[in-house]
Order: C-alpha cells, then sequence, then structure tokens
C-alpha cells in the first residue's frame, strides 16, 4: 500500500477503507510514514471529516499499535477523563468515593501541559507517593483497594503520541474524529472496559460551540459502544475553574477538604455527578439516583477519605497529609489580589488562570520544566458574586515577590465585572449514553 | 510572526495577508519552517483555495526568495512552458523559428521527471552540446542568434523547489494556485517578459476536467497582468503524444526533420502555434495571422533550420547534426511493434507511452538515473486511424530485447480499437489571453 494514495482519497473527500487506516496508524507508530505526509492527512481529514465507521476503525486501529492490556481487577475496570480544565480535581474525590462504593478505578493520568493541570502531578506533591508502578502492582492494588492512579507505565498507543504532538503544531487539534480517537485509544488499550468522559464546555474548553461539543461527546459515545465498552459522555461547564484551588498541593488539600467535610461547591458537585456515572457505567449501580444517594452516603459516613488514605499508603504515600494538609509543601509567600473595582463577576478567562499558575512553577510550558508543587491560586470569588471594591479575588501562594505580581495582574485581567447581576452558569449541561442525550 | 496561525487561518478559510504569505515563502526558502508545517498548510491551500490576491502575492513572494535577472537581450525576452506532455518537442521547433522572426527566446528548461520528457535531456543527445552555461554567455547567445536553450545555471525561486518536492508526496500537485505560483515564480525571477503556457489536457495531462484546465489558464494569465507580464495561455490536446517520436535522439531528429521539411503533423501545427502566441506576446507581431505567416516562410525558407544550427553551434554542440541525424546516438535494436487486432484507433494511454520509454531508458525513475539518449518509441499511427492486424502500431529503439519486450506489452495495452470510425481529437482548445477566452 502507497501512503499517497490514502492522503489522496482523504483529499477528494472519500471514506477510507479499513486496511488504510490500519496503514495509517501503523505508520505513525513505527516511523515508517514521515511526519509531512502524515500532516497532510491529518489536515485532510480536519477538514474534510471522517464517517462513523473510519473514526471507529482510527481509534481500534491507534489502540492495537501497542500492547492491549486486560487487568483482571476483581470487577468491571472503570476510568474517566476529562478533555482538560482547570482546577479539576475531580479525580481525587472521585476515585477513593467510587471505590468507597465498590468500583474499581484504573485510572491512568497524565501530567499537565499548557493551562491544563494533570492528576500526575498533583499526585507527586504527596511525599512519598509512587505515581509510577508496575502494571501487576497497579492491578494487585485496583483488586485490594478499589482505585489506583498512576501515569502510563508503559508505551500505550504509540500511534497517538505521535500524531498528538504532530496536531499540535500543525493546526488539527479541533477535529472531533481526530479527538476521540487520540482519547479512546488509549483508554481501549489501558484495558477500560466502562469510560467516563468529562467534555468540558466553555472559556477553556477544546470546541468553540455546544453542537460540536455536543458531537464530540455523541462520537465518543457511539464508537465506545461499537467496540464493545460502556461510554458515557458528561458535558459540564469550564466557564471558570471547577475548584477554587489551582495548583498541585492545592488541588490535593482542596479533595481532602471535600471528603473531609469541610469544603463543598462546584468541584464536589461534579465529582459526585461523573462518579455516579461510573457506578452506572460499570454496572455497580442500577441508576443515577441510587449512585448518587451510594456516594453521598461514602462521602459523609468518611468512608471516601479513609478509602483515599488507604489508596495512597498502598502507592507509598504519606496519608497523614489527610488529617493534616499543612504536611503538603508550603509556600513562602501568601499574598491577596484585592479587587480594585466593584460589580457582579460575570465572566473569566479560565484558560488565562490556568496560565497565571503555570507561569508560577505549578505547571510547565515546555516538557523539561520541573513543577513547584506549593504554589498556585486560590479563587475566592465565583461567576455571579457580588464583589465591592477591597474584597479579595483571590490568593496568591508564591515562591517569589515578583511571580506574584505578575500572577496578580493576569488575575485582575481574567476577571470581568458588570453592572447588572449575573448569573451563576450551569454545572451539567448533558448526559449523552448509547441511549441518547440527555440535556440539563 | 508564528506559522501555526497561518495554518490556522488558511484552515478555517480565511485570506491570507501579503505579510503571511512572504513569511510563508521565505519559510520554504531558508528552512526556517519545518516540512511538516509546510504539508499541512499545502493541504489547506488545496482543499481551501486561495483568491486572486493570494495567488499572485504567494508566486511574487516565491520568486523574490532567490535572484531575480533582468537580462539585456536586444529585445523582449520571451519563454514558453508546458504544463508537461509526451513527444512534445515544441522547444526545438519553435525557439529557431520565433529567433528567425525576430524573437529573442530567453528559453531555462527542466529535466525530464517521470513520464514526461525533459528539453534539457533532449539537448544533451546532442554531441558536445552545453546546457549548463554562464548567465553573461546564455544571455549574449540570445542577443547574437536570438535564441539559447538551458538549464537553470543557479537556484532561482528556490522557495518552489522545496514546495514542489513536498507537493510531489502529500497529494497536493493538483492545486490551481499551487500550480500557477510555481510555474510563474521560476519565469519572472528569470526574467521572461513575455511568457507563452502550453496548458496540457487529456490522459496525459495535470488537470481532468476542460473546467480546471481553463481556470488554471486564466488564472496564470491574470497573475502575469498583474505582475506587468505579457502572459498568453494555449490549452492543447495531450490526448496521444504530441510528435510520433518519444525519446530524446529520437526526438531532436524529429524536430530537425520538420524544420527541414521532410515531417509535418501535430507537433510542426502547435509549434507554429505556440510561436505565433510568442511573436504576439513579445510585441514583434501584432497579430497571430501575421505571426503564422512569418514563421511558416521562415520554416520554408531553411532559415529556422539555420537558425537552430547557429544555436547548437553557440552552445558548443555538433551542428552537423542537423544535415545527417544519423550522427545522433543510435539504438541497437530496432523492434516493430506489430497489431494483433485491428479497428479505428480510438484512445491511448499517454502517460503510459511515456511510462514506457522512461522504462527502456528514456526518463528517469529517480533523480540519479542515467538518460539513455538513444532510446524511445515511434508511433506509427494516431488516433482516428484505421488499423488493420499486421500493421505496424510503434517502432522501438532499445538498448536491449528485454526492455524491448516490456515496451512492445505496454504500448499494446495502452491502445483501444474500436469499431467505430474514432475521431481524431481537436489540437487546440482554447486561447487565453489578458482580453479573455478565445475558443477552437
Amino acid at each position: 500500500m502507497d501512503f499517497l494514495s490514502i492522503i489522496t482519497a482523504k483529499k477528494l473527500g472519500q471514506e477510507l477503507s479499513g486496511e488504510q487506516i490500519r496503514f495509517f496508524a501503523r505508520g505513525a507508530a513505527d516511523g515508517s510514514v514521515p511526519d509531512y505526509q502524515l500532516s497532510a492527512l491529518l489536515m485532510a481529514i480536519r477538514l474534510n471529516g471522517m464517517t462513523e465507521r473510519e473514526t471507529n476503525e482510527l481509534t481500534l486501529a491507534m489502540a492495537q499499535t501497542g500492547d492491549m492490556l486486560e487487568p483482571d481487577v476483581g470487577g468491571v475496570p472503570v476510568d474517566k477523563h476529562s478533555t482538560g480544565g482547570v482546577g479539576d480535581t475531580t479525580t481525587l474525590v472521585l476515585a477513593p468515593l467510587v471505590a468507597a462504593c465498590g468500583g474499581k478505578v484504573l485510572k491512568m493520568s497524565g501530567r499537565g501541559l499548557g493551562h491544563t493541570g494533570g492528576t500526575i502531578d498533583k499526585l507527586e506533591s504527596i511525599p512519598g507517593m509512587r505515581v509510577s508502578l508496575p502494571e501487576e502492582e497497579f492491578v494487585d492494588i485496583v483488586r485490594r483497594v478499589g482505585c489506583a492512579v498512576v501515569g502510563q507505565s508503559r508505551e500505550l498507543a504509540p500511534a497517538d503520541k505521535r500524531l498528538y504532538a504532530l496536531r499540535d503544531v500543525t493546526a488539527t487539534v479541533d477535529s472531533i474524529p481526530l479527538i476521540a480517537s487520540s482519547i479512546l485509544s488509549k483508554k481501549f488499550a489501558a484495558g477500560a472496559r466502562a469510560i467516563v468522559l468529562d467534555v468540558k464546555f466553555g472559556s477553556g474548553a477544546i470546541m468553540d460551540t455546544m453542537e460540536k461539543t455536543l458531537d464530540l461527546a455523541c462520537t465518543m459515545v457511539q464508537i465506545g459502544t461499537l467496540a464493545g465498552r460502556k461510554v458515557i459522555a458528561v458535558i459540564s461547564s469550564m466557564e471558570e475553574p471547577l475548584g477554587t484551588h489551582i495548583g498541585n498541593a492545592l488541588e490535593v488539600k482542596e479533595a481532602v477538604d471535600i471528603l473531609s467535610g469541610q469544603a463543598g461547591g462546584d468541584l464536589k458537585e461534579v465529582s459526585l455527578f461523573l462518579g455516579s456515572q461510573m457506578l452506572v457505567a460499570s454496572g455497580v449501580c442500577p441508576d443515577e439516583e441510587s449512585a448518587l444517594s451510594r456516594l453521598t452516603e461514602a462521602l459523609e459516613s468518611g468512608r471516601g477519605l479513609a478509602k483515599l488514605k488507604e489508596m495512597i499508603r498502598a502507592q507509598g504515600g504519606d496519608d497523614r497529609v489527610c488529617d493534616d494538609v499543612s504536611l503538603l509543601p508550603q509556600a513562602p509567600l501568601i499574598v491577596p489580589v484585592i479587587a480594585e473595582k466593584g460589580g457582579y463577576l460575570s465572566q473569566m478567562d479560565t484558560a488565562a488562570l490556568g496560565n497565571a499558575a503555570q507561569a508560577m512553577g505549578a505547571g510547565r510550558r515546555t516538557k523539561e520544566d520541573v513543577i513547584d508543587p506549593a504554589v498556585g491560586i486560590v479563587m475566592r470569588k465565583r461567576l455571579g458574586d457580588l464583589v465591592a471594591p477591597g474584597d479579595t479575588l483571590a490568593t496568591l501562594y508564591a515562591r517569589t515577590e515578583e511571580s506574584a505580581q505578575a500572577a496578580a495582574a493576569v488575575v485582575r485581567e481574567a476577571l470581568v465585572f458588570s453592572e447588572a447581576p449575573a448569573q451563576k452558569p450551569k454545572l451539567i449541561f448533558a448526559v449523552v449514553t448509547p441511549d441518547g442525550i440527555r440535556k440539563y
């Protein structure tokens, strides 16, 4: 087979055959197709699209370029994936809660890049925590404890690694078939049988309209169904940071605060909602309502927090951070950002807030950067709040005066005030299952 | 400026600014933009197109990535370019004829690649002929003799070289703005003020419909006009090889035969027609009719052949080949291809015939291949001819028995016979000038 004929077919708007798609995925994984040909095909796919069948075959073909794990965790392995958010610590809240309700959470997470955080970086702020475990040990923890969160211990879906890097530099990120196949190929390879997708919508999200966001969600649910996996997609708001805390140790603290009943808010609400979908998707609970009440019971009884401690201990971490969050890394400088003007907080540039925390040291600009686990931003106001001049908008946890000043300027710039009362945005827009779309 | 934003703009179907286009051309020429980004943009241009203004600016920007020559040849420097044909030796016929009528033919030609021949390879079959001349000497020959044909002595429009190679391997050849800017950027850089374009249509041509062929021709005429050059595009047939001879020395022989009055046919007719457009474009003759009659007179009087000898001599070649074509390289084997069935010759796969000659040694498969000047094919039948079994379809001039047998099979395969009388195709379809389209 000749790669030029594959580019030509997609350029002419034709449907690619399964054989052509497998040739593409293998060529991306083994390096036999050069970058310049892959990027021409990626652009042709971005502009001419792919059918449901093509996207499905691409996802499977990409998954099969590496190992396909089939972990025996004593139940249905369930995973959750977010398309990328700011202050989005749902994994650390829901993984122990779902495990406390009998779910088997097999979570392979990534590191942060750009304005979005990464769960692995957050976990590493816990002293002693090991996030790179041999596969057997990882599976054993899931079987015994009910949840484990690790980075990829070996290369799954290697085709995706190469295509993802190329898409980033060729303006072909915003393609539904390419996003869907990228996300699901890795989940399929890791062995998840039930997958809950948190598809973000708003000022920090990949897709710019609700129509495209729904289209992406539906595509992923269909691919999962065709591949014999149970996939549920939740469309949730990213109009403001989900939690109030942005930064690695700060986000662990917020998760502990929620599990110990000392904090609530949007992060708690979305975590419970996504967790309920995981229990339904993996067949542990028959419906959303029963799942929600079991999760709430696990949270209020303290069993969720106990499960988090158990997981941290199993992964070598110091579980005393769950009783005393001051054992987490602490930033030397704590600086408030004071409101200079007042009004209703009507809009936030969520990506800008994520970038500000990254610039303080909470994230990476390049893959080689080292994370500062202690630094970050705690937002003190939410969308819809009435703010008076002199109020504290946010608290900065900084390493240097300089970085705090720069972050303060971004925070002020990122918040828009209006004279008229502003509505708090909806938190959950829709749930997509194989049976259809349920709007909220 | 950031190349990603340029790819993004074209992906979204936006018009690129002059500044963005110049950044693209420079980045292609100096290597600062990597192949994978160039090929993503090429595909976005292929699928979303370019406006007339963008195509015009791209052509100028590509020309300006190298030197812009302004040769003083004692008249208007006129060039001719074909989009690529088989058995297409018009240059060797028309250059001396136009020079004999007072034109100044400044011809920079290419080498053959793929199924199409190259004038430079053909000229090199003449003993002693130099096709690589210092610029001053080249310009001096045009000034004194009226015509010279050389390969590019230095790198003109270097952006085109890189983009052309990439287009070939990324299925982005068939884009009107990319074809037009590629052809004209080199002509502008070489200093041609009048340019006649021979845009081929048929089984050996780039564009697959007459609509696109006309669109390409109109685009190039418009770009030329905007750049202050006189461009005329002729749409001519490539449904069968233009001349009867395919192969390097064989095509020189056919050109000599025409200039000495011993041969006629389509090659002669198209050469005279293109030559007349060159005389009109460069202002030597007021109209096509007067130009045609002057060219015919130059041919019949022998002044054209004398001019060819003069040019060959000036370029160091043995001009006795014009009196005795047996001085050209001769193939050891001459093998007829005999018709096994009869009927009206209704269709030819022109590209396949070009490929067959290439496989015999007349062309290159890769740039490193060495040409065999003696070998090739002489077609004995034209479209529309009634053929009887046992007739000679073609004569093969071969180096080995094996290569002759392979070529004979391709020739037989490439010819389609019908029971009903088949029409000879039109030779000239249309002429496009800044004043409009004239159909024939």
